[in-house]
């Protein structure tokens, strides 16, 4: 919805973000492909040929998240235009694709650790020769990178935020369990290394929570450009620290832990499935510190 | 099969062993409780009372290993046999049981991490009022605890062994993925510090490797007791070891390696969950300290 | 200083606070003490005595900082001064006893990973039946407790800030290093996991410092009680970030970082004492999982 | 003395390993450079010249091994001698310096941690126009990376069983201290999770004595270059497993941890400082990993 409207032209808008915003339909994202490493966008196979009034849409997609919606009507397919006059990061293109339209396959819905994080879920798509009018791709061909990117640092945060919300719900939950059970005749939680693992989850938390409070709020300050190590860092802990704390929550439950009787397994599969989606670790890793260096005026040379 | 062997009368034998090993039908182990911590074993309150020529069993239990399996057939359960005129190991009971008996309720099935390790799986089961033959226990009531100590060496072996070969797969599908990939113009395997986590994989797998080795060679010397703090060792070590290449790998494969598609998710499932079954890995370090700590003429003092 | 400041008499200040605020002296601080764990301040043996208008002063003390300064002329000694009449918490006093008064023995200097940290340092002081007149006791006998906690606070987040500050140095020395010498035809930076590492250490350094700020920021306005959990876990945090870094920048200076040719290894001994100094890791871990259970209406019962 | 014993020519033997082995004198070992990364050795700078009779020696050398001993007569010195006609790893020669050579410097000795390791030490040397026979070259001139890795896998093996020793002893150090103190009314080792961590230091030396007696045991069956794999995966983990052990230790010790009271400060000093000499621990990864890779065969691309 956000990307309709900042990018939308009054046409897109009425078709489509209307209804979005009235909870009347839902959109479907696109972007990721099974047949390469989409942590490198230029990667991307999918094509989307512009002939006279009509771009052409071909390639397969998945992780193309809220397919699995009953709402769901639209996605918004991002694909390849090639144009040897732009530069590199000018080469593809946003389209808005209704999901009826001839040509558009949906092939299953993909589980994460074997839940289908119903209703939306995630699935995977083929384009067939699919056609749509030209009217369809979101701010004109080429522009589809600059949309990802202006897209990318508020939903970012928002994934932190709701990371760090699960990682206080686990210690939560890890916390209340461990002192309601006993074994050997003492509180679970006042076994071996236990009190220090809670110390860790809540000083591993509260580092998270003011990293992200103060991304968000440089972020309004000064742009999501300018704030962008600040975004690539919270990437990065709020995952893994989620990760930490349901590792220790699951092992405080014991077999229930791994059970799909809490909610422990499917904060997992949050955690474990963001260190991947919207950027990989080790490439924000990357991102941060390159940014460190440029500012002490070292540029990584390419390797010779 | 082997604990019938091994405890059983040759009526238990004649009855259960040889349809077993003839593959006919199948065992189920329930021991583990839903209610209490399990990783203490005092704490079970499943009930196994000797009325006659009669026991009468009452409890729930759940993580019953194999209850998925069609040719399922009999439960091996344990339960509290109280007895005032012997110790607290003495007060425990292992009984057969037919799935067909009155009074067994099969609950349900119960997933680990969404998966139900499919066809043999775990179950969770109820015994109302049950009541079979005093001849249904091994090797006599009260002998339980005695029955479940000899059963867990030669087990937490096997288990590790199949950790490590899974480990062992899961780099190989982190080496194919990582060197048929590209990122950025290169192998994925060669950007950042892939390498190094593929040598860690390595000789943690190569540690873990030789540990298991040691451990039983030394269990077939000196027998389960003497190689107690090995055993013990490898019960940590390997499914952490496994866990950790897992994460590897799933970093490496992206978005297939959080869907079902290969096998590293039930990799996954298979580490996480051993961490916690035949004791977590809390109560095997507490083991290894005690042991390491007699050994050098230290006694664990109960705190005061 | 602040310590007499606050709870001095002003004869007190008059002797001792004003010379040592015109920098014509310096104080020694004498608390922890060689033969027992000085983590648990109840195991102190030191004593201070009453009688009559003297006090007696008995004991052994290290890690006394600031002996090694030329212009050190007082101490301030912490000792038991048993009285029925009061609780636990009140049975120690503070003392000032200028250097020179006999029976105070200066057993020698300590070093710290081989480091005098001159012209500071830490040392070694016996005390034999030193007497001193009973104005000199901070705020009264029985109130040492008392002074120590209220010192506290400040002391750990100033710590924490110079920890910061080192961590910072260190990376910028590790930068820089590792951008202008070259092995294997590449700047050592750009090689295997370096780039990761110092993404890693930006965004610890990061989270230290907004925690740091965090809590200085609390107990300003909600005292050094209110902060308890903060100041504990910024404690906790500091010198384990500093440790980790300097760590790295170690690694890629080669030999001259274990040399003591640049400022790493004294800033290795600054984070591995401050993670035992004030208070070790795992007593302010086992405070902060206090306060955490406490939140929660949970209190940790006693071990039976 | 290996060295000499292997390469040397009967002349040489006889002049410098007869006093060697019998005590009378010592020899250093004189190959790092402090103005490059000596990790990479096509990065040394000093150059041995061959003149005729003669070869001219120059260049600056520290982490020279043995120069603090008073009986330390020669140094062999590793350099480059230029020749066109032989690839990259014939350009380097080994040469036997008698230290009292007209141009040789003892610039000085240089400290790890801030202890020297007395009475051996470690030392910088400088040579200034240094002429010896060219009888002195070991081997001949050319041959000194052929040397240099000849004597690196049993000297690494000889490393890490001093490493395994220096952990077993630190970790008695950590017992016995944490039987013998008592903090909050119990043994200091029963708090939080110190069993664990005696737990967690047992099993990691434990893996690491196995994965060298199975490294050294598989090169005197194979030889050093069928066990390289192993020998660089024994080199990482030895010195890292020890630098663990005393980190615990130290924490067990509280201040007289970091204090040079116990053997702990050495210990520490051994471990940093075998993660970088004789190859760091992250060029010993790299080389686990391209053999890893190489078995599956793939090989390690030169980034574009």
């Amino acid at each position: 919805m956000e990307l309709i409207w900042r990018y939308g032209t009054d046409a897109q808008r009425k078709q489509w973000l209307m209804p979005l915003l009235a909870g009347q339909i839902r959109s479907v994202f696109a972007m990721t492909e099974p047949a390469v490493a989409s942590s490198d966008a230029t990667n991307m196979q999918a094509t989307a040929v512009v002939e006279g009034d009509e771009i052409v849409l071909n390639g397969r997609k998945w992780w193309s998240s809220g397919l699995g919606d009953p709402h769901a009507k639209v996605a918004i397919f991002m694909a390849y235009t090639p144009n040897p006059d732009l530069g590199r990061h000018s080469q593809h293109s946003m389209v808005l694709v209704p999901l009826d339209t001839p040509g558009v396959e949906i092939v299953r819905m993909v589980p994460v650790f074997g839940e289908y994080d119903a209703p939306h879920g995630h699935g995977e798509l083929a384009f067939h020769n699919v056609r749509v009018p030209i009217q369809n791709v979101i701010a004109g061909p080429g522009r589809g990178f600059e949309i990802a990117q202006g897209r990318l640092g508020p939903g970012r945060i928002h994934h932190c935020m709701r990371c760090i919300g699960a990682a206080e719900a686990a210690l939560e939950l890890a916390v209340n369990r461990g002192m309601n059970r006993t074994a050997f005749g003492r509180q679970i939680l006042s076994l071996g290394g236990n009190y220090e693992r809670v110390a860790d989850c809540r000083v591993a938390i509260d580092q998270a929570r003011l990293l992200t409070l103060h991304t968000a709020s440089k972020m309004d300050r000064v742009g999501a450009k300018g704030a962008m190590q600040e975004i690539a860092a919270i990437k990065v802990v709020a995952p893994n620290v989620l990760q930490r704390v349901v590792d220790f929550a699951i092992q405080i439950h014991g077999g229930a832990g791994v059970s799909n009787d809490t909610l422990l397994t499917g904060f997992h599969a949050q955690a474990r499935s963001l260190r991947i989606a919207d950027g990989p670790d080790e490439v924000h890793k990357e991102a941060i510190a390159k940014l460190e260096l440029a500012r002490r005026g070292f540029s990584r040379r390419k390797p010779a």
